[in-house]
């Protein structure tokens, strides 16, 4: 159902543990040299497995750092997943200028090999939305993301702004809903994201980020199997600190940023295979370190760091402004990234 | 350093299993009959411990469950829990009349045996907050929890708030400031709690459950190393979904509401005690129910389901508006259950 | 159309201003000496005119000042007013104790000679809102005044807490929607209001104070004329700031405290009777004190001083917390309140 | 005491009333054909008189619409401001492009004759914000307005970020601190202005939008008479609501977009003359429209169009996201330009 495979993992791991770093990850495929010899794939609603939220690295000076974009694609496509999500909330895209924002995109699509990326297109304004997405899919990308701009309240409003927004980047580009309220103080009932759907043939994800939010999926899945909604793609975000029974309920996959895609992708393949309690095994190894990723604010400065170790990225700087890691964090989570290698994974696997 | 000593383990747990139900907890005192025989504690800047924060059961119809409060009495005394807060948001506080507030306030006393018993009287007035906390000291409460209301931002109205409430119930009662943003959007920094705690001297204790919140510990616990802050105590709520690492950073303990207290005494005693491994396997073990446990809105009925399953109250019962677990919220429970229940625990202990 | 007929104005001014003192208020009326000679008429979707929302009177040492009721209600009477709204925000409700609230309720009943008197219930929870509500309406109050918590975000949790109230009351008891999105954060679409309207037959009016409002009376009304919803009474808040194109857009009244009611009084006759250019002459003249009264926080402050220093109440002290008028705000009241005695009212009656 | 001084009225207004139309406007100068021979003056603390916030003129298509901007910018400098504000919250910047943005800053100063222009530089991220205001600059902007994110809560947070934006855009450039409340939702109290000022030595003016607000303008003026705070201008946006009495508060005079500036510079003028009455004279005769001017969210639709029917601008259309006037609120307007076209302004100045 995927629009990818979701790759064989033995050759991923090593035979010992779960954490694994940088050298670990095996360079599977060739550089690419331009963009023409890719076929572009536009994302659709059958998309499924695991769609990595990506960071955009930076120098300590705060430069965008290209180089370390072809180093983290190579670890996201090591890590199995089935396609990426750049310039969100996690990439830091509001401190970027429209001109890097391109350079971002044109960069990750050159490394991609075909894999699907969603582009974050939120803007305040509908220009530079269309701007940015009508470049990015001219580049290469599978589709856009678009989150709802803070002020809207009622239902009317919510939809209304999709209408909008859809119209304005075009109806040809597959869009993804980020319904993710903690942040954007947004709140759509199930019935909000029915109506979105059911105006915009272009709608085919929704990011699900709602907290909690497993009662939404199930509303949405009666939606569909009651026919009063037609099947969209549904994966999570919220860092995956649901994602075992998220799974369960209904979901297609995750689209979130924890420093362990292959983590990730593992529970949605075991989970999809009706291992249930491999997969749930697999995930509470986990669940220390995801839920100390998973704070407000300070979790971009953790997952980055983590991302560092792991040797996805050189810096784990921030653009300002920014929330740094104090020793004492950093020492937190050495301490949970040694309790996870301890972990023996085959166990579970 | 605490008011109450915490007890020892080893008479509480049954040897096989961590998940215990209610006929495991020995019933270890006779029950009360008057208040006036029991001394009178304060609560001070030195409490430490778990402050458990209990619910107010009702009955299938929404009427206050006062049998149920003895059970459960018995329950959090079993646990080893070095005292209770109530009327809090777990407590369903703002769903009562005045008169029922002190009807629970009355029952919970007469079966505290000593235990000191934390009152929240948060209200919209001060009238009706004097009245409360005047009322609850003179049944024998330990002290009082003071939140913020929400309409509160600039760290002068907070100081000035603290300032007004305490001159209101009178500075001979101890209080307990409420820390929670997630919940009331009042964000306290560092310096707006010192002051609060320089302007108040009857401000004995921070319950801390900002998110994230592990800096906040540190910054105070400098402050009070650097000499510009007097000693308080900081108990962490939040669920306990940091109390791991906040026992690391400073904390003295937890005040939450967690279905499982025992496992925040334990938690904290090991932590205490320099267990630090021990402390973290004990407490890995019960994240991922915590987690679940920890989701807003829905959090109260799946903790309320899991006292019931335990046998701490009749019914899992909210007053309205509530919202109710769906039956696969309910699967999804008892499958954590049934994953903790077969927990090694004596590894950890 | 109106529950009372709205009086006739000639006796009620002097000759020569419209600014005028206590001693103008002819007292029309012998005093109620208890509730039962009184016969009850509740609310209806009928209800026109003005209700004014009147403060509670405190003494300057914070105790509710009962005398200054009896005051303040023949100055209302005097005015001319349709009805009275107490406890709302105005009203400083949440700083009363439930059985201060009962006080307050009583006495006005005990002078209000049969006007109308909605009294605000909205409370933390149900079970304080349906005590004072039933307790209220046994006292002989014409119906109810319910706004919505803030934390309702989306349509259906503002049509449920509706739906909640409703029958947490009981249907027999008549109650009016505060549409307040400044001051509760919660915003209500006309089709939210019609939901509420069309699920709850004991609603029975709208006190419509968004802003900007004028189109949500307009949509209001359509609905109405297209047979979409039931008739509901219209009065209009937000201190008055718009009530002449209110009226013109269909309100059946105003309900709200700006400290010259008998102002109100004949900008709702002019404009039901085709008086335009009067009607706007007369609130033109109003408006730069009106809008003064209007401010947010500060706003309470200058309707007390305005209404102490018309003799309508002993003194405009407010109950902790409040915000009180400086020095320079009063004289600034006070050069307005010259100015507006200075205006030649008869040009425009 | 003003950068410019305020010019003489009798030849800017017809004789007989204060409505007038474009035609009325004399074209006083020269249109300018290069950027090179003009003075570039910064701004400084000594500004005072009238900034008009300016808004973008769109296309009913939605494409800026130069043209307009240079009928505009001639406009404005027929009603006798100071400076200009543009690319605020009234002039749609969100919506615009990075390079449109350019476009509108380029053509404005061409035509402002050497008038003081400021322009809105608040932005998501640093990057964007430090681009357009150091190229504003280089095109001969005299300074650059910085609003605050509205996720900023606690006093830190807010002299925090304007430490960072200040040292992101460069010391070298004057800044304005927009303080609006109700629009950001961040609340800056006196003591957070004067740190912000006191950290900035580049903190030029305050755009004092708080409302209420006429103490905050007092508590700034008294840390300036006392030496706490340096000397820095103060002008009130918020519509002009609240002009009359900020100017005798020690206001320096008004930035707010009100669609009759000239009123506003009369107003300035005849308060910093000490003629009391008859600024309030003047000002009560436009506060009816100025009022309905200021309502959330349709306010910049009524702005637009009244500058349309003056003549300023060729089309009052928005780009989308936008709010429309119904007819009914044209209607509105109008009726609201016929009474203020009859006052008699000559009683006035």
């Amino acid at each position: 159902m995927a629009l990818h495979p979701i790759r064989s993992l033995p050759d991923r791991y090593p035979e010992d543990k779960i954490f694994w770093t940088w050298s670990d990850v095996p360079t599977w495929r060739a550089q690419q040299t331009s963009l023409e010899s890719l076929p572009v794939m536009k994302l659709t609603t059958s998309a499924a497995g695991v769609y990595a939220i990506a960071p955009t690295p930076f120098d300590p000076d705060g430069a965008v750092d290209l180089p370390s974009i072809d180093r983290m694609m190579d670890f996201y496509v090591g890590c199995g997943v089935t396609g990426l999500t750049i310039l969100g909330v996690m990439g830091e895209a509001p401190k970027l200028e429209a001109k890097e924002s391109l350079e971002v995109v044109h960069r990750v699509l050159m490394r991609a090999g075909g894999l699907p990326i969603v582009v974050g297109v939120s803007a305040p304004g509908f220009a530079a939305m269309r701007a940015l997405a009508r470049e990015s899919m001219e580049l290469g990308a599978a589709g856009v993301m678009i989150a709802p701009p803070s002020n809207l309240r009622t239902d009317e409003q919510i939809t209304g702004y999709y209408r909008q927004a859809a119209a304005a980047i075009g109806a040809e580009i597959p869009f993804v809903i980020q319904d993710y309220p903690l942040n954007f103080q947004v709140v759509m009932t199930p019935k909000v994201i029915r109506e979105i759907v059911r105006e915009n043939p272009s709608c085919v994800m929704l990011k699900h980020e709602d907290w909690p939010g497993l009662e939404k999926i199930s509303a949405l899945r009666v939606f569909q199997a009651e026919g009063s909604m037609r099947p969209v793609s549904i994966l999570c975000g919220n860092g995956g600190l649901f994602l075992d029974f998220e799974m369960e309920r209904g979901a297609d996959g995750a689209m979130t940023g924890y420093a362990f895609p292959d983590m990730l992708v593992d529970v949605v393949r075991l989970s999809a295979a009706g291992e249930r309690g491999k997969a749930h095994n697999l995930f509470d190894a986990h669940l220390p370190l995801l839920r100390y990723e998973q704070q407000p604010g300070v979790g971009l400065a953790v997952r980055k760091y983590v991302l560092q170790r792991r040797g996805a990225i050189a810096s784990d700087a921030q653009r300002a402004p920014s929330t740094a890691l104090s020793a004492k964090a950093r020492a937190e989570v050495d301490f949970l990234l040694e309790r996870l290698a301890r972990v023996d994974r085959r166990a579970a696997l």
